[in-house]
């Protein structure tokens, strides 16, 4: 079957979260460096088709703990490091998404989707 | 509400889009890279949760263009070079996806889904 | 032969342009968010070891014609959009660089090298 | 100064190092897939200038003891679970590189060069 418009949302909605992930894990990243790369993350991944809203915090303490693990000034961004949420909105179906960590991954998750045609 | 079971498919399967390109665009590319780098966007993307098929093909037609018009031998992986199609399968949802060109982008798109509750 | 202070230290300039360049090549950009994302650029590759200081500036007028010709709110960053300098220091031994066009792609150069032992 | 041809050369190698490292890390990886996307990386890197020669290997302990520890079937790829040599020739001075771990981090270092006009 054709898809319906909250599937649909739903689908955008993860496009989102993969892309904002994928661009840019791997990037160097420390405390003092943490919020310009936050505030990137959000205004890039906004710029997205259907995309309201995106908030993107760094998780200060997995982040030094990391690094003083590591021995370096720095250490790579990945999930375990991010707190994301995401707005989306396709034709009125309002999706709220959100990443958090579970069993040591980070979960991309759908919170809720609101379909205004029911 | 909560997401159904046929609504995360299609955000697992957004995931699944915005990752492959994501991670990588800008890949350096040519005629003789092009089949080995699509076929490691395919056994990568599938490792994900939930992910049963990925098929990438480099369409070589625009590839050599933009090659010829830059005067290198190569250039960057971007969407106008990609034929992709993706199998979701959350909880017995399987979800139909596949990208293509469209007005000069790459548009990600839902083909089918089906329920099997229903 | 083992390389030179002077080699390491173009070696180690080289790294930081390929990071700064792969890293962030495909990014979703546009005039608005272009200003947080070369803050993110510049203050994460100054993480990298030996680096002094990154400057990064989105070129506006080739984007807006990039967005304007294909007719979306944003594009994918890439080189022809970037104006990069960045200054090495290894050992003393001070490089400085840059990312300028050049027939159509964008070349990194090293711009001079100073070493403080000649 | 102006750059000598082996300071260019290396300042080339440190390009491909940081072009390969900052364009595949975060890549869904696991023993499977390991092998196609070791060669989609010495292929992609290979088609930039002065680049001769790039092999890559995953490093198969590592990698499934991270994978072991996350509890899933895969993980991202990052530099502890990479080897990886380049040959650059810069105008006849031949560069060797190589990656390899060093207290917990993956350093990136200058084996050789060899200056034909000496």
């Amino acid at each position: 079957m054709d898809p319906t418009s909250p599937q649909v949302a739903c689908f955008e909605a993860g496009i989102k979260f993969g892309s904002l992930y994928h661009q840019f894990a791997g990037t160097p990243v420390s405390p003092d460096s943490a919020d310009s790369l936050a505030r990137a993350m959000e205004e890039a991944i906004e710029n997205q088709p259907h995309c309201v809203a995106v908030t993107v915090s760094v998780r200060e303490e997995p982040l030094r703990a990391a690094i003083d693990e590591s021995g370096a000034d720095y250490t790579e961004l990945t999930g375990r490091f991010l707190d994301v949420s995401m707005t989306i909105d396709y034709e009125g179906c309002v999706v709220e998404t959100s990443m958090a960590m579970e069993d040591g991954y980070p979960l991309m998750q759908v919170d809720s989707v609101v379909n205004p045609s029911q």
